[in-house]
Order: structure tokens, then C-alpha cells, then sequence
């Protein structure tokens, strides 16, 4: 590692905020030695417990992760939170500022919030998400929340990473189909009608569970329907009660591990792979002679990939170490 | 190829409705001899006009997507409809069925709709969006219509790989902003206006020119925002005509083109090489034993995907042929 990543990485172990935002800006760039920082912050990480916060726009998910963390704090916790924003094509980042999304908890001490675009992370969305979360684990975080929109494969990938699942619904936007249209449904532990102030809440709650009841039929345990008004911070303190019990029965589920991490292991490697292969086929031109034969019809897509893969494919499947 | 595949691809070639479903489920799901027969259907592409459309659930697309193919079909041109539909988790397979979606049109003898899943496709959305339009192609359609939310960065990547793309807003549904954030304003080649009669319909209009106004500064052919009345037919013989002439004017920008194969190369070679290096570490266990000791903190996904990729690294960057 380089004095530049060795230093930061110093800083951040001592508790610098600003080395650690600095940490994740290169790690997030992908900048020479990401690597090697990340193989050394992995060391510290394993304590933090995951939690993904979903739902529709407009369905106060903010607000709510702002009360949430604000519990969690008042409780002696420290939290991270990542802020997966859509991203605008004009900016090119995220769309809305950290400090507008979160009014009461930025500032405070324990509170670490970091927005991340959902389009041109390098390595992609969740890679980088969960390269994030890392380091605020190494940081020294109790928690970190992930909280995103849920819309698109990307996404739903994100939140399934994560040790407990809150995903948030509201009256009158369309009822619960919709989550159920976002494949969102099936990686709730906790269902959250927020705005239970409103006309319709309990009709939702109804229609939740009994999707769920559809879908269960016994065979999982029973996914609570909990009813918040975030703004007001009504049914907060049960929600919470509901998130630690939930975190410390379960505890930490070993093969679900396993299956992220080997899911994490392999979504890697087809990264670095993609990076060689881009590069190398970029490099004299080869490609681009490919591309104008396969235009006029004299190739096709197909036969130009099994050549080019051809060399790689004796050497991989004759490597037995 | 197999005497199978070489029935089913002669068939479809004869215009047979049921070999060109059947080869499109066979192809999707990458069935032995896949790469074979699409080498082969290959050559019969390349003449079908693609056109995206996309907006928020909601908008109108289906019936917008009907009323149009209806209006191609009365001009003498068959269309070939992918409806791309949000995943339910229960079906494991597309949520709205082609019929509840498209009224007037199924059952025309010039259109066939093919719906698929978000979730699931082997070798990715995106990819078996490109095959079935590939094959919708070599099968005859003069035109074919991609249909999707836009919610997710692979449903927008499907849709960029399109000659046209109509972008969907409708009045009361959190303004235009919401297409900046889903990140289709600047792949908008259309915009239209749906629900027109609905109060606020000139406000979206002026919104978007706004919007538009700030992106060009006249660097850009300016965007046609039209409006339309799905359910009335309002409008839609307006919009039609802009297709046609938009289709015709451009006709095939070959650097696209170029840009739009040369992509689909990459991902389909990076997709093949990740599947021989998944296959090869699976076949001993020692991914799940890389796993286990990343778990113990003896290792690290970093190192483990470096020594994954070791082999490919050294013949990548030395093979120079």
C-alpha cells in the first residue's frame, strides 16, 4: 500500500471523519490501490449489523430513517447511514443533499451520512454500496442503514445484502401491489405503513397481510405489519423495539452469509474480468474490426465472442492448481 | 446445430407462430446450442426499426403501446411488442399477462407480444431483451417495440440499444422531475404528454421544454414534446407520424450502431468468460472453502478474486496472437 492509503487508512482507524470520507471517495473512484486499503479495512470489519430501509418516493423513507437513526443514537449506538440517491443526468451525482434528506441528524456526533448516486458507481451500485459499508464497519459503526428507493434489480440486490429488511408503504399510492411489482415484497422482515395518520392505513395493513398470508402458508415465520406516522415520530419507539429484537434473535445467519459473500466474491470477479477483457480487446484494434465485420453481416456476435474467449477457456479449465 | 434447433429455426423462418415462441423460451433460457442457432438467425437481422417506450407505472404505456401498434398494423407493417414486467416473487415469472396488457391488439394477425420477467434472465435483462428482439427481427417484424418501466439502470440500458426511445410523463405524478431522476430525461428522443385531458397536462409540457431548455443550450436537435389521450386515441396519430418521419430522417446512425454492437459483444464475452470461471471454482469446492475462510477473517473477497483471476490475467495480457 501506498504512504497516501496507509495514512488515511491510519487516520480513519483513529477515528478521523474526514480520512474516512476521503477513504470512501477513492474506494468509490476506484482509484490505483483500492485493493490493497480494502484487503487491510477488511480486517476491522464483522461487528456492524446491516439494515436496508425501502420503499416508493413519497413514502417518507428519510424521515423515518432520520427518527430511527435518532433512537438508535439516543440509545448509545453509533450509525451509518448510505443514502442511495437517483441520480440526475445533468449533475451526474445524487440528486438530493445529504443535509436535506436528514434534518435532525446531521450534526450529530455518532451520525455519519453518505449519498450515493444510483448511476456510474464504477464497479457497480452494489459493489460500491456494500464496499461503503466496509468501511463504515471498520469506522467503528454499531449500524448502518442502507436506504434506497427499492426500484430496479440493482437496488433490490443492495437492501437483500443487508441484515434486516424494513420496507415502507403508504396509503394511497397504489396499494401494496406495488411492492409486490418491485420484487420487493419477498425480502421484507418488517412491513412499515408509515403515514398511519392517513385515510386508508389500515387497509393497507390488511392488504400486506394478507399477501402475506398468501405467500407464507406457514412455512416462514410471520413478518410483522407495523404502523409509524414519522413525521409525528408515532410508532417509532415500537418499530425500533421490533428492528433490535428481530437483529439479536436472528443473530447472524451463517449460510445467509455465506451466500451474500460468495455472491459479493463472484459479482467481483465478473467486474475484474469485464476490466481485462474491455481493456485488452480495446487495446489493437481487434474489436473494433469485429464490430464492422458483424455490421455488414460477414460475422455475428456470437462466433466473434467464442474466439475470442477460445484461448481463455483451455487455460481456465486446465488450471487445477 | 441439432436437428431441433434446425427444425425450429427453419420453421420460424416459414413463419410459424409456435416455433418463434418456442425458440425464444429455448434461447432465453440459454438451452445447449444456443450460441449455434443464433449465429444462425443472425444473418436474417438487421432490418427491423426498434423503438423504446417507457414511463412510470401508471402512465398509460400499455395502452399507448396498443393504440400504436394498432396504427402500424393498419399501415401495413407487422410489429413485434417486449413487454419487459416487473417480477412477482409468487410467479417467479412476468406479473401482468400479455393479454390484460395489450386489449386491441391481441390477437392481430401482424403482432406478437412476448412478455419478460425483470428477474431471472440468464446472462441478464438486457442480453435476452437483444436476443428475442434479434429474433422478432430475422422473423420478419418491421417494427418492434420495447416496452418497460425504466425503473433500474438495466431497463434503461435496454432501452438506449433502440433507434427511437418515447419517454411517458403524465400530469400528477411528481412532474417531470421524476423522469430526471430515473435517469431516461437524456435518452428521450419523444416525450409525450399522456392523460392529456387531466388537468395540470400544459403545465408537464412547459416542464419538460423547460428541462430541455437547460440541457441543450442548442447542442442537441430539440426534443418534440407532444401530447396524447391514450384511451381516446387523442394525439396518437400525431405521435405516430413524428415516429415514422423521426425513424426515416435518421434512418441507421452507424456510429451508434457500432457503439450499440460493440457493447453487447463485451457484456456477452464478459458474461461467458464469468461463467467458465464460476463453473471452474464451483467444480471443487474451493470457492465455498475461499468463502468460509473470508468468513473467519483469514482471507479476503479482495484476495481470493485476485487469485481467481490470476490464470486469465497472465494469458489476457500475453496473448497478442
Amino acid at each position: 500500500m501506498t504512504n497516501k492509503w496507509n495514512m488515511l487508512v491510519d487516520q480513519m482507524r483513529q477515528g478521523s471523519i474526514r480520512a474516512l470520507s476521503k477513504l470512501i471517495t477513492m474506494v468509490e473512484s476506484r482509484e490505483p490501490g483500492w485493493t490493497d486499503a480494502m484487503k487491510v479495512i477488511f480486517k476491522d470489519t464483522g461487528k456492524a449489523r446491516m439494515i436496508g430501509i425501502t420503499g416508493p418516493p413519497g413514502s417518507g423513507k428519510s424521515t423515518l430513517t432520520d427518527q430511527i437513526t435518532r433512537l438508535f443514537v439516543k440509545r448509545g449506538m453509533s450509525v451509518g447511514i448510505i443514502a442511495i440517491d437517483p441520480s440526475s443526468p445533468f449533475s451526474s451525482g445524487a440528486l438530493l443533499g445529504d443535509r436535506l434528506r436528514m434534518k435532525s441528524t446531521v450534526g450529530l456526533e455518532n451520525v455519519f451520512i453518505r449519498s450515493m448516486a444510483t448511476r456510474g458507481a464504477m464497479g457497480g451500485l452494489s459493489q460500491a454500496t456494500q464496499d461503503v459499508a466496509k468501511i463504515l464497519d471498520a469506522f467503528g459503526k454499531d449500524i448502518v442503514i442502507i436506504e434506497t428507493v427499492g426500484a430496479g434489480q440493482d437496488e433490490i440486490d443492495v437492501v437483500k445484502a443487508t441484515d434486516l429488511v424494513v420496507v415502507i408503504c403508504v396509503p394511497g399510492q397504489g396499494d401494496a401491489i406495488q411492492a409486490i411489482k418491485a420484487g420487493i415484497m419477498e425480502i421484507a422482515d418488517i412491513f412499515v405503513v408509515n403515514k398511519a395518520d392517513r385515510e386508508g392505513a389500515d387497509h393497507v395493513v390488511l392488504d400486506i397481510k394478507n399477501m402475506l398470508d398468501i405467500r407464507d402458508s406457514g412455512y416462514k415465520p410471520s413478518v410483522p405489519v407495523l404502523k409509524t406516522a414519522a413525521i409525528s415520530g408515532e410508532g417509532i419507539e415500537d418499530l425500533m423495539d421490533k428492528i433490535l429484537e428481530m437483529l439479536n434473535s436472528r443473530q447472524r445467519d451463517k449460510t445467509q452469509q455465506e451466500k451474500h459473500l460468495k455472491e459479493e466474491i463472484l459479482v467481483l470477479m465478473e467486474r475484474e474480468i469485464a476490466c481485462l477483457v474491455r481493456a485488452r480487446w480495446s487495446r489493437d484494434g481487434k474489436l473494433d474490426a469485429a464490430v464492422k465485420e458483424v455490421l455488414e453481416r460477414n460475422n455475428d456476435p456470437y462466433s466473434v465472442v467464442q474466439s475470442m474467449i477460445a484461448p481463455l477457456k483451455s487455460k481456465i479449465e486446465c488450471d487445477t492448481e
